[in-house]
C-alpha cells in the first residue's frame, strides 16, 4: 500500500455554538464538542483509508479553554499515525475573536479509529509519512501513546514498552 | 475600508449525514441542508465583516442530487459580492465517493446577510474583490440578481435594472 | 388529470421557538426556519400530487422580521403554481402577539418540488387552479421566476423567456 | 371577561415523521408525539387566555394507532373546558393516507395548562362556550374528568364529586 | 408465569436539563419531561416482560413543581400493576439541590404499555408482586384506574366497576 | 473536609438507543456516547463536591463493543479519585439482553472534572474514600494515569512521576 500525508486526509469543520448545543453556564457542551470531535475524526480516518472506519477508543481530550455562545469553532482533524488496521487522529479545536479575527487554539483531542469491512473484520490501512515538524513530533509521540495504553490495559508488559520505558528510565 | 479577498473568509463545514439528518427515503432532509448552508455561509460573513451578520433572504438554493445516509459532505461558503451593509454568499456542496475519493457537486445555493450592531442597525462591510475567474463571474452575476429580487419585490422599476435588462433586451 | 385548489392541500404547522431553536440573538435560528418551511411545503406538494415529493429548489425566501424566543409561529403553505412534474409552493410565516392575539407577516418563502415514483422518476401532477386574488398574482408570477431560473442556470435562452422579457422591454 | 369559542384559539401543527423521530420500529416515538401534542397544546391555551401558560397535567393520552415512519401527522388542539385559571386542551391527532388522501384518527390527549402572571400566579381565564356538538359533549365530560382527577388526589371527598357520582350510583 | 418483584425492573434515569431541553421561562421543557418518562417506562416494562412493549397510554402526569435549567432530574419507573398483557407503570421525577443535596419530589407520572411478539400481537406478562407499602398502595389504586379508564372509554358499564364504584357508594 | 465514599455520588442513566442517536451502521453513535457518559459524569462530579464542575479531560474511552439500535444502555458514574479541586470519574456502560435479561459491559471510559465557584476559580473537593475491591484498585491507578498525563503535557518531570516509574523500573 503507498503512502500517504497528512494533508490526503484532513478534515475542517467550521460551525457556530448555538443555544441548543451550550451547557447552563452557556458555553459549549462538552459531550457536543466531543460528538463534533468524533464526526471530524471519523471522517479523515475514512479519507485516509477509503474504507469504513469505527470509533475505537478516544486516547485523551484536554478542555482547556470554555467556548462561549455564539463562537465560531474550528475543528481540525488530521491522520497523526497509522497501524497495521487502526489510525491515530489527532484534533485540533480553535476559535476565533469576531472582531480582531484572532485564532486561539481551545482544546486538543486524539481519537484512534479502526478501518473494516461490511462484515466489521478490521482491514490494513496505508502508512502514513508525516511531513511537517508538528506532525513528526505527534507521529513520535503516538507510539509512547499506544505502549501506554496496551500497558495500562494489561496487554503489553511494561518492560516490552520500550519506546515509553525510554522516558522514565534515562 | 479596505478591500478583502474571498479567500480570507471561506468557510468550510465538513460532516457526516447521519440517520437523524436524513428524510423517509434516507438522503439528507433538505431542511438539514438549508440549516447547515446557513451555518457556515453567516461565519463567511461574520468572518469578512467581522461584525454580527443576520440571514437578510436565501436567493436560490438548486438541489441537483440527493445526498444518501453516510455521505461526506463539505459545505463551503466564500463572499460573492459585497453591497453598502450586504454581502451574498455564494454556497458549494459537495459530496466525495468513499472508495474512489472524488468528489462531486451536490447542490449549490446563494445567501445574503446584513452586518448589524448590537442594536441591529446595518453596517457598512468591506468592499470584495473577487480573484479567481469563478470568483469574477459569480461577481458579476450577482449584480444581476440583486436587481432582479428588487424588481421582483417591486423595489426597484425594470428600466432602472440595467445588468438585468441587458439579459434581455440584446 | 383533474384540477385540483390551493386550498386542497394547504398545510398549516404552528409551533413555538423554544431555546433549543434560537440564534445567539435569541430569535429563531435561521436554519431552523428554512427547515420548517421546507417540511409545511413538502407537505403541501405531497397532498397536492398523491405521491413522493423532493425538494428541488428553494427559490426565494425573503427574513424581513426577526422571530424572538417564545414566539408562536405559524407557517402557512400552498400550491401557487403547477408544472408537469413540479409544484411551486408559496409559504407565509406570521408571527402572533401574544397580549393582543394580532397576526403579522414575518417572511415569506417559495420552494419548488418534483413529484416522483418509488424509483425516483418524475411524475405528472395534477393542475392547480388558482382562486383569490392573491393566489391569481401569485400563479401569474410564478411562469416568470421560472423562466428567470432557467435562465440564470443556462437552460433557456434570454429571448425564449417571453413572460419576463416583457417586463424588462415595455 | 367574555367568552370565547373553541374556534377562536384551535391550534394546528401538521408535521412529518423523519427517521430522527421514530422508535425503533419505525414508528413515531411516543415521547415525541407527547412533545408535539404538548406544543400544539400550550399555544391554544395561550392564545385563548393571552397569557403565558404552564402544562399542569396529562390528564389522559391513548396510543391507538402507531404512526410509521413519513406519515403526514395533524395534531390538533382545541379548548374543552374552562375553570377559574386554568383549561382544558383537547388535542386529536390524525394521520393521512399518501395515495388516497383519507384522514384517519390515530390518537387522542387530554392536557390542563394554567394561566400565569410573569411572578407565576395563577390569573383568571375567559370562559369558553362550547358549540358543537363533540364541543359540549367533551365539555360537560371535563367536569368529570376534573373531579375523578381531586377524587384521586385525595384534594376532593368522593361523596363531594356529585357528576361523578351519578355515574356510579344511578 | 413466575411471579416478579418491581424492583427486578426499576429504571433510574439521572440526566441534566441543558438550554436545548428548556422553554422560555427557562424550565425544562414539558414535552421533554413526558419523553423521559416514556424512555424510562418503556425500558421497565421491557424489562419486566422480557419482550418488546410499546405505549397504551399516558395515563396521568402531574406537573407539581417547574424543574429549572441546570437541575439534576432523576426519573424512577417502577411497575404498579400487571393485567394479562399490559403494566402500569409509576414514575416519581425528583430533583435534588445542588448544595444540600436533598432531594425533592417534582412530577409523578403513571402510563400503560403493552407487550408485543414481532408481529404486534398482544403477548401475556409475568404478574407483579409489589412489597412495599407504597407498592401495595399503588397496586390498589390501578385497578380503579384502570376501570375509569374503561368507564369513561365506554367498554365498561360503570355498574361493573366494583371497584371505583366502592368509592362512591360507600 | 470530611472524606466521603464513591456509593454517596453514583449516578446511573439508563437509556433507549433511538434511531436518531445512531450511526450509518444502525449502532449507537460514538460522539452520543460521550456526551451521555459525560453527562453522568458531571452529575457525579456535582453531587460529590456538591459545586458546580466542568470537565477538564476525558483520558481514555474504550469502545470495546458496538451498542445497536434499541439497546437499553446503562451509563453508571462513580469518583475513582479526588485530588485538591478535581476528581477523577470512572463510568461503565452496559448494555443487556432483552430475552435473558443478562447485562454485559460494552465500554468504559475515564473523565476529570474540576469543581469551580461562580467565577469560575477552582474550589477544593472533599477526599474520597474507595471501599470495594474495584474502587481501590481505580482509586491506585488514577496516581499512575495523572502523573502520566503530566509527564505526557510536558507538566512534570518523568524522574518526578514515582508512581509511574514503578511501572517501568522494577
Amino acid at each position: 500500500m503507498q503512502n500517504k500525508y497528512p494533508s490526503d486526509s484532513i478534515t475542517v469543520l467550521t460551525d457556530l455554538v448555538l443555544p441548543g448545543e451550550t451547557n447552563p453556564l452557556n458555553n459549549l457542551f462538552g459531550g457536543e464538542l466531543l460528538a463534533r470531535m468524533d464526526r471530524a475524526a471519523s471522517i479523515t480516518a475514512r479519507r485516509h483509508s477509503r474504507r469504513i472506519c469505527v470509533t475505537a477508543s478516544v486516547n485523551h481530550v484536554a478542555f482547556n479553554k470554555s467556548i462561549p455562545l455564539g463562537s465560531v469553532v474550528t475543528v481540525e482533524a488530521k491522520v497523526s499515525r497509522t497501524f497495521s488496521t487502526s489510525m491515530e487522529i489527532y484534533i485540533d479545536v480553535w476559535i476565533e475573536d469576531r472582531e480582531s479575527g484572532i485564532k486561539v487554539k481551545a482544546n486538543e483531542g486524539i481519537y484512534t479509529f479502526v478501518a473494516v469491512d461490511e462484515m466489521g473484520t478490521p482491514m490494513p490501512v496505508p502508512p502514513i509519512e508525516p511531513q511537517t515538524e508538528l506532525e513528526i513530533q505527534r507521529f513520535e509521540a503516538a507510539l509512547r501513546r499506544k505502549q501506554l495504553s496496551l500497558v495500562l490495559a494489561g496487554k503489553m508488559k511494561a518492560s516490552d514498552a520500550t519506546e515509553l520505558r525510554a522516558l522514565f528510565t534515562k
